[in-house]
């Protein structure tokens, strides 16, 4: 079931060792299937060199296992909220890098200092409030979503495709399986230069919005001409 | 004698290459027969990359070598110690890992700032007092563990599998030698992530109690649900 | 068309990668053949590792494709403009290396702190002024590349043989594609060590003038007596 | 003529770059034979991968030339002049390594904060002064060379192995090749730490020195006992 979906999950899993985004067993990467039914998810606690296809759970966006021999990741509540209210998402990343996850201890968003950031991330990469004892004792991977959700009532998924859990990690998306990965170790890469920059410049002199907007139309949207057509 | 036991420890030995977690000889790992009676140990000052099953000294829990040619780790009765007194255990991996050395050098505990964290270490990692000079003078691995030993004295050291000896580097352990490697592997990205949140918020705004608890009992205890069964 | 010169702007693309400096494809580099009639230059959006020379396009000085399948970087107009106003250069690489993007996200030049930074640039690394709202929306690169050339109006490039852009990112450049390699090499490590100076001491004390210019005359200019001859 | 030692010499080089010691052509290493009358070293600005034995320059103890067909690192005369005056050491070991770089560059000294530092180094590693601008003018490198003697008037240079040339960079030295190596990797390890925790307590608590003279007299002297015998 879903071979192929199961192949690019494991492959992208996998990966996660080569970017450097990942200590331990500290990270999971999903996808879904295009009629959005189905997600193919990491199995929880397995070596990342030790994953095969085969090894990787299929669930519903309930979270309820469908196909697979092992327990899918403890994260999987949280991806398929995602996934059923992200509606263009084709997969999600989840590591505890440790740039990214730095700011997230911190309890503080990662502003805009440059154009890296601003080719990936339009506007800071957000927080998300802690999450309150309910919520954490009962069905706390799903809240941890809805927390996340919540976040994002006024921002658009696709256009600051991350963000930081606060005392937690990062989770980052896009609309592909690879653009999941892509945009986690983009945010990796613009949470170290953020940190960077801070202790160069406390203030953290803010990209200016021209700048901004023209970095990132310039590899998304209509007007895009950045990579190959 | 303990064929098993000395691979299992020479492998280990050898990982703590590939985890990052040694420069030059600064590192040791043990492990305890099922008995505990014996020790397996790294033999002193050997290279990591020449290390053989056949290298690794056995000693007995007052750490008299009872088989082996070579003359153990300088730090053996520090690990005897511990695993007189620490009877869970089955395993200590002792390195001077950067960024957990620098806590132990500043004489700080590593204050527990995120879910990271407390997936492995319920509350902040501790801190030894520094040794006198008597104590230092004679038996001085010795009493490395024994301060060790006192500094838990109202601490569980499977739930807290580390420690800090002021001035000096970490001592992590586990219930198998893989656990106190693993430990050894997380204590060192935590102490990272620990230092950089520290940069970021210099207040260090640490785990609510809640999420604290919540992450730790998920992979610990009766109720633990991640990983595999 | 100029066959040894787009394989080797394509092992300098690749090598890119061996050297830390890149992150997904955020770099490019490109070189001018010895008429300074084209230049040869990676396409944009290509992965380092799977570029090979037949991939390499060339363009004119004014940036228009002359030979090549694909679209070139859409950051061909910085170079063609650095091309025009620098004469002795040869090759140009443009990273977004964290510490010298860190620098150049904090709006600060790279102060000349040791005999390591005077050896391959004479005097502080500049930094360019922010672009305005008019020269982002229309020609970007091509304006990226003019207010480079207007901070050098006092400056020799081959002097000092790189540049930040604030808010953006590095541009380094050499007699040759190798050397516009090394320089980019060099201007990272620099910027590394001086971020770390600058955490150790906040005054940043400045590399004393006659040490300067001794470290710059032994490799440069006539009297240069370091490598062979 | 001199084979072995410009075999050995030549491995030395060639570790720098897997100790991650040098960028580009920055270091070199040098070792002296028994009879202490010639000095096999690097030659100057050759890539480190491309060294062959053959390529190992002899010199005298003046810095001349004695055998080889290339030109001798340009900062032959620095290592030359420490064996005339250092009589126990047999290998030198020159870097330009970022931490240990950046203690230079700042003309702090490192401090012993810890037992890391103190298994390698007695006490503080020692900074000298700037050279004056005769000093730099006429035999800069001698001159080098010269200010660390001046620094060590009071020091055994086998007792702190090492040094820091103000604005400029570190010198590693031991009683072999390999040992000046081991000293260089342990500088830049014990740099870092007493950077990172410079970054948490900026009062930088000093090892105590009861612990700070049991563990240099643990590896070094009559009564060590770290090691195999």
């Amino acid at each position: 079931m879903l071979e192929d979906l199961k192949a690019e999950v494991c492959e992208a899993n996998r990966s996660l060792v080569d970017h450097g985004l990942v200590t331990l067993t500290w990270g999971n990467v999903s996808g879904i299937c295009p009629q959005r039914r189905y997600v193919a998810i990491k199995p929880s606690g397995v070596a990342y060199a030790q994953l095969s296809p085969h090894h990787i759970v299929i669930v519903d966006l309930d979270g309820n296992v469908v196909d697979g021999d092992l327990l899918p990741s403890s994260d999987t509540p949280t991806h398929a909220l995602l996934y059923k209210h992200f509606e263009g998402i084709g997969g999600i990343t989840h590591t505890h890098s440790r740039y990214a996850t730095a700011f997230a201890q911190a309890r503080r968003e990662i502003p805009c200092l440059g154009t890296t950031h601003a080719d990936h991330f339009y506007g800071p990469v957000p927080l998300t409030r802690v999450l309150q004892k309910a919520e954490v004792e009962k069905n706390y991977e799903a809240n941890t979503g809805a927390v996340i959700v919540e976040r994002f009532a006024a921002l658009d998924p696709l256009e600051v495709p991350a963000v930081l859990v606060a005392g937690h990690a990062p989770f980052a998306w896009g609309r592909s399986v690879q653009e999941s990965i892509d945009n986690a170790v983009a945010l990796e890469a613009v949470a170290e230069m953020a940190l960077l920059t801070l202790g160069l410049d406390a203030t953290g002199p803010e990209l200016e919005e021209h700048v901004l907007q023209k970095h990132h139309r310039r590899k998304h949207g209509e007007g895009a001409y950045y990579g190959q057509k």
